[in-house]
């Protein structure tokens, strides 16, 4: 029976319900970080207590939340991605995604005195995070997005890398710099960065080039990737609950891995990117 | 042109937009705050440094994003509304969710040592809020959701306060308080406090009776709620956005007021409540 | 209990549902017209059995559908609007727009003879539509969406009837023709159609400048338009199944009248449009 | 440019995108077809002269639709199974449901003479069908769709056939038929057939019992299932609109093929269900 005649209101609550069996993508990124990052004076191009402060919120939101089988994370943003089997919050993409970024910036805001540890935060000036679900049917896919994520990092760390070089080491304005580098390919970065400062790019943190892959470490045999196909779709809808629960325990006692590799290539794919299911 | 590849995986981003010219509300609520509350000791039946908190952190909120129009919270909730003519964000759902629930979270963090001064947040017990949109389509409805969590306030704080009364002053079991009260009515509840412990209801405390209403005090005419076929929805949909930043600045310097009155009866929506659009 | 192994499947369904107290227009758009029209060897600029036609089917449309309170058509399209109240479905979006396809399509199929009395159907060339929902929260966006609507069918029937004009009594190719009229306005098309060939435009049919619109006669005072903030929203959504019958059978038995009048300006919103509740 | 000051009313329109790499299921359902039936006089429990007009019409919708894939259909109800890969309408969800629903009326509707050969179809009760489109990931869930359908239509025809055998050749009255069956399993009701009737179910004509399967036949090797993993997403989402055209001609040759048969069981899915992509 409704509590008071003002009940009705729910009704217009619409829950949109992520389909079954696909795998969630959870994309945070920074809000306004150009300007949170000029605020605390991160270091450029790449400040490492920001990008590791980024990967231990991570860690805990995969330690908090056993969903999560793998995230990727560069710059200020982080992708987490949710088993095909997720079935957290009945699949609800506004309590899905608002918990990510919820749970993400209260980590990123406690961890923050371990890593920025002379720099106390601002109440004028505090981290916040939005957030997106994407959904992809196929691991393909999945493997598609991180790869994707890869390469943005790549480009932008191979840019921003040049550019404050330039404007570090070099001297030039930043205007000067931007025309300098306008219109040029990866190759002619390299060469710049080599023949003007004797950088070899390649010889740059790997962090910062690769960015921070985070697995699950199920163990041997765990979480084996098995095609769509083979897999019962039914035997999985009627999982119960106790066994649920079993694996969700076992993945909260699983270590949580951080890499800084290739994930373009097939190697990850076959050997540690066995972490997903 | 595509910077890689895998770029295709964007295709399968779909973002949900947020009718135009609805009133958007915006629910926050804290995930898992019966474990939250009993890990740092709230008191019983009401915390007033956590309440007190919660309305501190929303009125950051409401300072920060000056699309906020109104605010009500109670218990461990708040609820935002948007204006109609909200633009923020192209109004895509996810993108706005995870905002409110991101920056709710950061502030209530941020916050928390000035209410708590003796209790230190722990790590692997930090708030976090999840979040819902609802749309409404007029003033009345946003009216009713307002009446809804108030009925729910006063049902729920009247239950709480002879619960924990029987508890903490009558010395029954918490499994005898709940069989005491078990089908009672709101009179009974009222005469059993009054009979029994000389309480009378109506003088505890009014935030706990009335939840907690915050305004943006834009000043006489600021806000006059109009009928929707009076307003020109086509001079909306022209605003320049000079116009919209001028409203912008002008409810970012009106002061937030914080009412604990009855939002149910007209009087509200007469006087202060005159401050929807 | 499921009836087999296989009913998991139905959790894949995602029902999308309509906003409540939200008008509805459905608009169906005529599928490969431009191939159609050429088959059947339409009139050109308009060919009035046709029209009369998609008349007639908008009329059967609205009398087995009582949700419809009004209707406009113009070419191959016909919007329709339903009432803020609308259940129908339980405002279900795929049910709704494919049942508005489907009995307009029987209904113009099952019509054609009436019009086209010397031209059969034929099976490979059947008519088919297809439809859209869009949602409108107040009485202002839905009377914009029909002044959309007949402003672009006066914008095209003054270009079809220029350029058919030039081809057929001017003798111009239609390549000429096109040429003849771009960039043309509005001005320098009356003008070249009443210097060159004496034809007054406002002259032409009034339901070829005007489109057709039709509505549902309830009577004086019936659906008188109300603002949204007076209506009762609560009450309606306590409406017995009962009232809602009545007043189903009110408007069943109401004539549909057609109009070839301005719907732009307020005069037809006065009058005649307070058809709409 | 805006061709009038009222097309901000298009930015209301909000299309729902069929998430990529999903099969997509479009279910038509007859709408109110107990009436529509008894209107008509279908015969008792199975009208064959219905169910073949069912599947001419959807053969129709498939020889016209390239995308479907295949198609199953019994008593009132047809589902067509899109490609993985179709584009149709950028995967909008509003125009495949409508155009589906739309085009099969259209078609059952003009061939209704070749099945009903003496009886003509009356304006105020035409044939229509609302529709519904779902998303599955694998073909795993299209093939248990399938099979709920046909064990849907299982134990309808078994408890149909047993019904109107006991009213029609039994001479109970409906109410006493529906008593005597109420509780039932399929053995009983099996028993009852051949005890009482001397009828073998089995024997009763396939099409009945098993419902039909519409495969395009798109010769060996057309369209071999591969699965999910290893099939190049990347380059089907690159595919050449040369490539889907060269595709869909073939696909728009390839003959429709009408089987009874059972497709729950791995045989079919073996043999001629390797139709599907």
């Amino acid at each position: 029976m409704a509590k008071s005649r003002f009940e009705y209101v729910r009704t217009y609550e619409q829950d949109a319900i992520l389909l079954p069996n696909t795998y969630i993508v959870i994309r945070l990124d920074g809000r306004g970080f150009h300007r949170f990052s000029a605020h605390y004076n991160f270091r450029k191009p790449n400040d490492k207590r920001a990008l590791c402060l980024m990967n231990a919120a991570a860690k805990q939101v995969m330690r908090q939340i056993p969903d999560v089988e793998g995230a990727y994370g560069q710059s200020d943003e982080y992708s987490f991605v949710l088993s095909r089997e997720c079935r957290m919050f009945d699949r609800r993409e506004a309590k899905l995604v608002s918990t990510f970024a919820s749970t993400f910036t209260a980590q990123y805001q406690f961890l923050w005195p371990e890593f920025f540890t002379d720099i106390s935060l601002d109440g004028n000036m505090l981290p916040s995070f939005d957030g997106r679900a994407v959904l992809y049917p196929s691991l393909r896919e999945v493997r598609d997005y991180f790869s994707w994520r890869q390469a943005d990092c790549h480009i932008n760390n191979l840019y921003n890398t040049s550019f404050w070089t330039l404007v570090l080491t070099g001297g030039l304005s930043e205007h000067d710099a931007e025309q300098a580098l306008m219109g040029t390919n990866s190759g002619a970065k390299n060469e710049l960065l080599f023949s003007q400062f004797g950088i070899n790019y390649n010889d740059e943190e790997i962090m910062y080039r690769k960015g921070t892959m985070l697995i699950r470490d199920v163990g041997a045999g765990g979480a084996a990737s098995e095609s769509t196909e083979s897999r019962d779709v039914q035997e999985w809808h009627e999982k119960s609950k106790r066994q649920v629960e079993r694996e969700e325990k076992k993945r909260r006692k699983a270590e949580i891995v951080e890499l800084h590799v290739d994930i373009i290539g097939d190697e990850f794919w076959r050997g540690a990117g066995r972490w997903i299911s």
